[in-house]
């Protein structure tokens, strides 16, 4: 066999990782943690990096056990720190702290300085490396420092005054195209957004999502900027609270994941749960005020979850579409009443539809005239209610300065349940002759 | 009255638009739109631009309205294109056309190119305007160009070959800091993701999740670029995205907004009801089943709801944290085991802690211990069961390369009804003589 073979598999590993490295990065965690060592230790060092901070942290870190001390060293020295902070708590607290022991005093003090704030607060998500860039120096200077610093990941300059506190952002793009001698405090542009380190991340979000910022700095109680949280991390922060919305609507923490404990998961869902079964004796009293209608029915009994069912869904349709218009800055509280109506109308036309089609099954099931017309008229009616308060409950609540993901579906589920069965129980007794 | 005081006045608004944007657009929109041209116009040309373009579509739409044709044709000539076809699409058809005659030709060619493509396209997110770079140049007239150009906002530099195609990127940040008399070739990267003009809006959501990007190329289909998608909305897109989650998992489509018209929204939404009214059709078949038992106990029919209410909710949490699991990659179909049993446990405990509150609750109302008994094991088998069909049934959609979000709502509300209703009523009848 030739050398050429293997150092075209070599080439080929290469140029994969370059052009498709979240596929390539994907493959490579399959294989076991020595053999991505190796591979790994092929590649040029500038691609391994980017490789290493693209791997699943755990994986990133039963990897990294099997290094020696020097390139353990090295990563940890050179990988975004974040990425190494992730990678240090997948790993025993013991061999966390023999790695940190290899680290020079100002990396490991940046580690530290991450490690201590709470995860998903503003400090956990920020790159707690500064480049310190004052209001004086020349456009050539500031270029310097950068080169120097042989960080490719800086989009705004942040101009410090003596005491290390925000006094004016430049954005690298101006900085590239400005005439070397101009001085920075002729470039820079007031500082419009930054959080200190304890915001929690759905603050974080709220900035981006209002400024449309790319990065963010991170400053202390006294107003010294300790770090920038980058455009990735602010994407992921995004991501993580927007889909975390799915999660309140339906009575668990935000915090938890699809494999936290077990006891975490009961202790976040239990007190939705307890609540809502008060909801749901509450919607039982009403029908249990027409137990005597029922006894006489039972074909009531049978149909009684259909008309809950229909109501409730047409409510979560209008309350999805209006909790998004609000999220989104689409619509304010004073669309309400275009919205009530919207919605008002858009149940009554899905009402005539889905009731007539569930009258005709109920007349061929039962053979009734009259429990068709019962359950009809009870459709349309608790369908137009439905899409009524799902318009309103989200309104309401935002007024009220309340999250309307935390407790939205619960008003919605015990009106759409009280009303569904009301008035299906209600019309049935009324029109009880025709039963 | 002194000069000063309307000079102080204009200073104070410019400090405020300068320092808090958003909170100053947010104000400015409540003024009538003539009010707002004024004071716009009194603002350096740069500062009045950045509010421009913050405002909402319609209001700016509004006040362009109230401007002479040179105004008009300075703005729609200077500011970001896509807002310009914002400001275009909220304006009478007529109007349009009046103003794109004011325009010079490459400028109306980019905003037709822009409103050619549809809605939430990758075309329609891009901007068209292009600055052709070519790898034999060097740094300085790579700066040269970008300085000429005027362009704030570049932060990638797109490497064209002669057929204006793809040859590499070079970050705006890496070209800062690189030798003046260095050639583009030298720097260049490859280009790892790339869309199509009609690609759709969760791709482009796609490629941004998978490769951490902060700007998105747009090809057409020989693969010559026609535009770049900014960061800004890359993040918009994905907000969009991630917010529809929760519309199509109610059954309505991501298309629909707050103040869609009622005809799309019928369109859209009774599909999914008239699916949704089989599903309960099925489930009331199974308590038809039982038509005997419940006109022998109607305590039963009052009951009934809280079962499978409480089914239907702890379903629902399983769902919901598995969804967001995958969603964001933590977990994968390998862990299905894992969340199975996860799931499984939290069913079992929640309805330990619940079906006791309940049985409690039932043994006062009815006075009956074998109901409070029923109620008891019906409700803690249809949890245990609920939490596993939640665990289960993304993961399963995920496998057939189908959408959770689309169609895991609808599964899980049959399953959940089902077992409530079968455990709850058949529990009942093996026990009856204890009712």
């Amino acid at each position: 066999m030739s050398t050429e073979q293997p150092r075209a598999a070599a080439l080929l590993q290469q140029v994969c990782l370059n052009r498709y490295p979240a596929e390539a990065t994907h493959l490579l965690e399959k294989l076991p943690a020595t053999r991505i060592a190796d591979l790994l230790g092929e590649q040029p060092p500038e691609l391994a990096l980017a490789v290493w901070e693209r791997l699943v942290p755990d994986i990133a870190g039963e990897v990294l056990e099997s290094l020696d001390d020097g390139r353990v060293r090295e990563l940890l020295s050179r990988a975004n720190p974040n990425r190494c902070v992730a990678w240090l708590a997948s790993v025993s607290p013991g061999r966390r702290d023999s790695w940190m022991a290899l680290l020079d005093e100002t990396r490991a003090g940046e580690l530290n300085t991450l490690m201590a704030f709470p995860p998903g607060s503003a400090g956990a998500l920020m790159d707690p490396r500064i480049l310190v860039f004052r209001a004086d120096m020349t456009v050539r200077e500031g270029l310097q420092r950068l080169r120097a610093s042989q960080r490719h990941d800086i989009l705004s300059l942040f101009v410090l005054d003596g005491d290390n506190r925000l006094s004016g952002v430049i954005p690298i793009q101006v900085l590239a195209v400005a005439s070397p001698a101009a001085r920075l405090h002729e470039l820079m542009q007031p500082v419009t957004a930054w959080v200190e380190g304890m915001t929690p991340r759905d603050e974080v979000v709220d900035k981006l999502e209002e400024l449309r910022i790319i990065d963010l700095p991170v400053v202390d109680l006294d107003g010294r900027l300790i770090g920038v949280v980058p455009p990735q991390a602010l994407m992921e922060a995004a991501e993580n609270e927007a889909t975390a919305t799915l999660q309140t609507m339906v009575g668990t923490s935000k915090e938890e994941r699809a494999l936290s404990r077990v006891s975490f998961a009961v202790g976040k869902r239990l007190p939705w749960l307890q609540i809502n079964l008060l909801t749901a004796f509450i919607a039982a009293s009403v029908v249990g005020l027409f137990e005597s209608t029922i006894a006489q029915f039972t074909a009531l009994a049978v149909l009684l979850p259909v008309v809950a069912g229909q109501s409730g869904n047409t409510g979560a349709q209008a309350l999805a579409v209006t909790m998004r218009g609000l999220a989104l800055r689409e619509v304010r509280s004073s669309h309400w009443g275009q919205l009530l109506f919207k919605e008002a109308l858009v149940g009554f036309l899905n009402g005539l539809a889905v009731s007539g089609v569930t009258a005709l099954g109920v007349w061929i099931w039962s053979g009734s005239t009259g429990l068709a017309l019962v359950i009809c008229l009870a459709m349309i009616l608790s369908m137009v209610v439905a899409g009524m308060a799902g318009a309103t409950i989200p309104v309401v609540l935002t007024s009220l300065g309340q999250d309307p993901a935390q407790s939205s579906s619960i008003f919605l589920t015990t009106i759409t349940d009280i009303v569904g069965f009301f008035s299906f129980l209600g019309i049935a007794t009324l029109l009880s002759a025709m039963l």
